[in-house]
C-alpha cells in the first residue's frame, strides 16, 4: 500500500441507525495533514452464488433470479445473493441463501473471489462462490421477499451483459468469472460441500 | 417487466441529508398488498472511463488509478470515474473526470454500457465509456483528492482481477468489457469527440 495515500480516523459518529442502513460520519486526516469528513454505510458483507446446473445433454445452465429492486425502480436479473448473518461464514451463508431463494442445494463449492460494490461510500464486500451438483428442494423466501427463479445458458447471460439487460454489478462480475473459468484462463478449486466443515 | 414483482411508493421521507449521502425511507406496497419500508441512497449517477493508451509498439496499455478508499480502509485500483454534476451529460462528465484525474484528453469515445453498483440500497448507476487517442496534459485534482495514476497491460489487469488485487466492482466490469472487446465478441461504436456535440 502506498503509505502517502492513507487517511487516518480522528473521530467517528453514527448519524443514522435504522432498520436497514447504518450510516457513519468520520473525521479523518488526509495525506497532506488537513482534516475532512467521510460518510459511509456499515454493511455486514454478503455472498453471491453462481449456480451451475448440468443438463442431461451435458450443457450448463445458470440459475438466476428476477427481483424488483426498489431503489432503481426496475426488475433486475441477478445471481442469488444475500447478506451475512452475525458470525456466519461466507460458505454457510452461500449455502443458506442458495437454498432459501432457489430451493437448490449443491454438492460441490468453489470460492472465486471478492468484490467491493461501492468503495466510496460502503464497507460492503461480496464473496463470489460457484456451486455445482445441484439438487432441487423447497425454497423458503424471507417474509416480504418476492423473486422469480429461472435458468439461462452462459451465452444468454453474456448477451444480456452486452446489450444492457443485465446491469447488476455483482452479476456482471459473475459473468466475468464464468467466462474465464469456461475458457480455462481462470481455475476454480472445487471441494465437496462437507470438505469445508 | 413482471408486473407481479412491482413495489409501489406510498410515502417518502428524507432521513439523512448531509454533505455527501442523501438517505430516503419510503413506505411501499408489496406485490401481496402488504406495506413495508425501503431505505436507500439517492445518488446523481456516475461515469467510469476505460482509457486505452496505444504504445509505440502497437500494444495497448490502460490508464488506472490507485486511491485510498476510506470505507474499505484500503488502497484500491480503479479505472478513472466520477459523479455527474447537475445537468451534465455522461460524456461531458467522462471527458471532465478523465482530464481532471489523469491529465489525459481523448480524441475518440465509445459508450459501452451501464451498471448498477448496489440495486438493494442506492439509485446509483455508472455509465461505462471507452476512450482512445489520448494526449497528456495537466491534471487538476479536486481539493482533498489524492490519487496515483499508473498504466498496466490488459493482461496485468485480468491477472489482478483473478488473484484479488482488483476488487472494485466497476473496474472488474471494465475488465469484462475490455476482454470481450479485445476478443471481438462485443463491438464498440467509436466516435470522434466532436461528433457527439
Amino acid at each position: 500500500m502506498s503509505a502517502d495515500l492513507r487517511e487516518v480516523r480522528v473521530a467517528s459518529e453514527k448519524v443514522l441507525q435504522s432498520g436497514f442502513l447504518h450510516v457513519f460520519r468520520d473525521r479523518v486526516r488526509l495525506p497532506d495533514g488537513n482534516l475532512t469528513q467521510r460518510e459511509y454505510i456499515v454493511h455486514p458483507g454478503a455472498v453471491m452464488i453462481v449456480p451451475l446446473l448440468e443438463g442431461e445433454d451435458g450443457a450448463t445452465r445458470l440459475v438466476l433470479e428476477r427481483q424488483y429492486r426498489y431503489p432503481v425502480q426496475q426488475v433486475i436479473i441477478e445471481f442469488p445473493a444475500g447478506k451475512l448473518d452475525q458470525g456466519e461464514s461466507t460458505l454457510t451463508c452461500a449455502q443458506r441463501e442458495l437454498h432459501e431463494e432457489t430451493g437448490y442445494t449443491a454438492s460441490q463449492w468453489a470460492r472465486a473471489g471478492v468484490l467491493h460494490p461501492v468503495v466510496s461510500y460502503s464497507t460492503e464486500f461480496i464473496e463470489v462462490w460457484f456451486a455445482r451438483g445441484l439438487t432441487l428442494g423447497e425454497r423458503r423466501l424471507d417474509e416480504g421477499e418476492f423473486l422469480e427463479v429461472f435458468t439461462a445458458t452462459p451465452e444468454q447471460l453474456y448477451d444480456w451483459c452486452r446489450n444492457g439487460q443485465v446491469t447488476d454489478a455483482k452479476t456482471l462480475i459473475g459473468a466475468l468469472w464464468l467466462q474465464n473459468v469456461q475458457s480455462g484462463a481462470w481455475m476454480l478449486d472445487w471441494q465437496r460441500a462437507d470438505a469445508f466443515a
